[in-house]
């Protein structure tokens, strides 16, 4: 008998660093999972079905979308992405934790469709630090860079809406954050925490 | 500005061991604060106010409970024990931590007067090992033993109304689970993770 995995939903304003945070978590908790996306991008060469992407035809896409095999998905430029429903499924019964990095956007439609999630909003030391960094990653004109600039307070709003909120400033003390939402989430009482008990009283022990 | 500190109240069936895991706790997060409780009983050589408890003449007591100004109080033989609220108060106004270990009467008396606590109720890894726990500490006679054991069930029970759940198996697992469950509570956005997004919003940066 085992207990239900986390699905652990970390968002927040583009260039805030999430990714950066969850690469550091996954190397101290090797036991959590990365969803993986599903794309029509075609592979770039080197890449394998099922690592970096699962790789589908438009066609196939447009049958997981209208089958709600989806837990969310955007189009980018010409192509799709998505988050398969039946791997978060799967793992979190098997009582895996599986991790979800995913702009604003995203993490909407997700938490509309898999509630029982734990969803993390990421946000930078200050507004200066946030622009510095979307303009350290050079890859907009500076009316995408404005436009971006002020959806900031937007988004923020939004996030009041989250359970728990991670300051990427130190990139140490938001991993040790973000790490203690886990462990604390798995004892909660209407989580993990309450099997314990359950079992304690049915079979006098835990294990 | 600082945001409000946390009371974590820690309780279980007597003998579980909260008292071994709140000592190892404060000895690594030695910012939290330790709940001193007021005594009607007379300070034995060495105890000195306000360190081992409070003491108070019983007069003083009746005057602290008529007024409201303990969060839980309890008779035992000859002498009263109790949790002045204004500690707790004022520790948690000036951003401090505070822990309190208690016995499960007295926690269901706090989470009246302070529903905002951390609320945490520690397991024993089967209901052998409690037993032995018990009758390791060989203060009861048979009879009183027979009592806490029929009991243990009921408290189980009322275990699952706790927002955590810790289980007192390894000392280590637990100390870092309670650590988490605090860093957690923390960034929650209900308690100071809203503040720091209302601080960027209104100042630009967190600190």
């Amino acid at each position: 008998m085992h207990s239900k995995g986390l699905l652990i939903v970390i968002t927040g304003p583009s260039a805030v660093g999430k990714g950066t945070i969850v690469r550091a978590l996954l190397r101290q908790m090797q036991d959590i999972r990365f969803s993986v996306s599903v794309t029509t991008r075609p592979p770039r060469p080197g890449e394998v079905d099922g690592v970096e992407y699962f790789f589908a035809s438009h066609e196939e896409f447009d049958n997981l979308v209208v089958t709600d095999q989806l837990l969310e998905w955007a189009q980018v430029y010409d192509n799709r992405y998505g988050t398969p429903r039946e791997q978060v499924e799967k793992a979190t019964a098997a009582g895996h934790d599986i991790i979800l990095d995913i702009d604003i956007n995203g993490a909407r439609q997700v938490r509309e469709k898999f509630p029982e999630g734990v969803f993390v909003f990421v946000l930078p030391p200050s507004l200066g630090e946030l622009e510095a960094r979307i303009r350290r990653r050079g890859t907009e004109d500076e009316a995408a860079i404005q436009r971006r600039l002020a959806a900031v307070p937007g988004w923020l709003q939004e996030g009041l809406t989250y359970e728990y909120v991670l300051v990427n400033d130190r990139l140490e003390t938001a991993v040790e954050q973000l790490r203690a939402m886990i462990i604390a989430e798995k004892c909660r009482t209407d989580r993990q925490g309450g099997d314990l008990i359950r079992r304690l009283l049915e079979k006098g022990e835990i294990d």
